[in-house]
């Protein structure tokens, strides 16, 4: 591929809506068994620095993810009032108890790859795309859908993916009503050219206001792939306290962005979201600590050793 | 700070020339002590790579930075042939020194912040820059000199720079001949808005071929960062081989970015460079391995993980 002239456009958002993805996607890939009243609690602290929507928790069978068992429970143990608490559904039986448990957003799932989805929904691609229609159809009409599609632009199986096969995806979620359809950078391999190929085909087909992105950091690009999509105007995106996360394709590599590293961005942007980064930072280290993780935010780590620093020099 | 729109055109460069920084910058701001041997090693190693231009020594007193003190001895152990090898100098003495050694290039240093200046080169900005004007008078003609602005976006002390200051520095040093004039974030605060509006000054000054950058990745920011700078044409930037480096306003924190996740994103934009990301990572690797350092470049982490997750398949 030879380097190539583009014109960009940028128009940055006014504001994002950062979702929190720690007490699923984060701790989910990396496998931690963590208390339910932790995740519950985390959730509190988390809404205390300014974070108001999360990826909550998991509906999947036990069987699939065992340590997930438990999210009708960490909804119940949330204290704070007035959370966007989505819980991600599989299938129907999810659906039933992700309403059950009370959740006010529901998050199902495709694959731009039918070898990713085969292995981690057991279902195709077009089977996964018939699961979804019928979860629109059943699911009550005061409950939020979110779409993601995984591996929008690298199967760990199968490589590079296709850009406008995913438009294609994404077009068909919209007219079915998804307000919220997130291409997912699973295993986190995606540059600002791919990102960019992606959204050239995508943003033909639906708005910027309905798309967000799900950003790895396994190779760390994700908050340049943050800039290029905020240059195209998209305003939601997922992001994990402290960094936590993995990739089970690069084991002990980084998983999910930082919602540290994010902040830190916005801010130097201009970009407003209401949470405060040094409360982030404070939350989700303490939690390390804890529960014996890794902390792994850039700019978390950063704030935590200046101040530590200025702490000892006062 | 709003949000603002703001019409960028991206022109990446063709080819990127990449200054292998760790055995001076990154073990420097570790603090690390390493033999004098497996620097030289390291170089040659990461030369068989593919790296061709290193930030190798540095010649300041050995009272300042006493692990610098083998300055020559790295440079005479190095077997490769045809490397820029530079040294650092910070005054007359430095020179004389880096010229018998035999080095290539010579790097000079300035920075933005007085303050800063003060407490790492013991001069003020004036002084600084009048010290690299007698630099460049009392050089030999054969050997090329580059020149540092430090602190070019945040200062520890003063906080964030003026950039028509920096902008005016850099008119200055090309005015007096300099070729490569390299803008340091040296505590890795800036994000794409700061590195934007530096580039916005210092581009109405001087041109961009003459530009380079020295980024860190203390707050996650330097890949980000990077693509700015490539979207305005710049094609000189340093990194350091596992992320080695540090930050002595945040200790325990990120330092230099990682040459492997540098890599990563040029391979991405298709930009040329001659190096072989998976060869940088393994001879990173091991080096922290064998001095018991912290490997900390993201997408080699994630490239050695998925290699040993190949290798224990077949």
């Amino acid at each position: 591929m030879a380097a190539v002239s583009v014109a960009v456009v940028s128009d940055y958002p006014a504001n994002v809506t950062i979702t929190e993805s720690v007490t699923r996607d984060g701790l989910q890939s990396l496998g931690a068994v963590v208390p339910t009243a932790a995740k519950s609690g985390l959730i509190d602290s988390l809404a205390g620095a300014g974070l108001r929507t999360f990826d909550a928790v998991s509906f999947v069978s036990p069987k699939w993810v065992p340590q997930m068992a438990d999210g009708a429970e960490v909804i119940a143990g949330v204290e704070t009032k007035g959370l966007r608490l989505m819980g991600l559904v599989p299938n129907m039986e999810g659906l039933e108890n992700a309403v059950a448990a009370g959740v006010t957003d529901i998050g199902v799932l495709t694959a731009a790859s039918d070898t990713f989805c085969e292995r981690n929904l057991n279902a195709s691609v077009d089977e996964s795309m018939h699961r979804i229609r019928r979860i629109l159809f059943d699911g009550p009409d005061d409950i939020r859908v979110r779409a993601y599609i995984s591996t929008a632009t690298h199967c760990p199986y199968e490589g590079p993916q296709e850009p406008d096969w995913v438009a294609d995806l994404a077009l068909t979620l919209a007219e079915w009503g998804v307000q919220e359809i997130f291409l997912g950078d699973t295993i986190g391999m995606a540059t600002p050219a791919e990102v960019n190929a992606l959204l050239d085909e995508v943003l033909t087909q639906v708005p910027a206001e309905n798309i967000g992105v799900h950003f790895h950091d396994t190779y760390g690009q994700a908050i340049a792939n943050t800039v290029v999509a905020l240059q195209r105007g998209i305003d939601k995106m997922d992001s994990s306290a402290g960094g936590l996360g993995g990739c089970p394709f690069a084991p002990g590599a980084s998983g999910n962005v930082a919602t540290e590293d994010l902040i830190w961005l916005l801010d130097g942007l201009g970009i407003g979201h209401g949470v405060d980064v040094g409360t982030v930072a404070e939350v989700a280290d303490e939690f390390c600590t804890k529960h014996e993780l890794a902390y792994r935010s850039r700019a978390g780590r950063a704030i935590l050793a200046a101040r530590r620093l200025e702490e000892e020099s006062t």
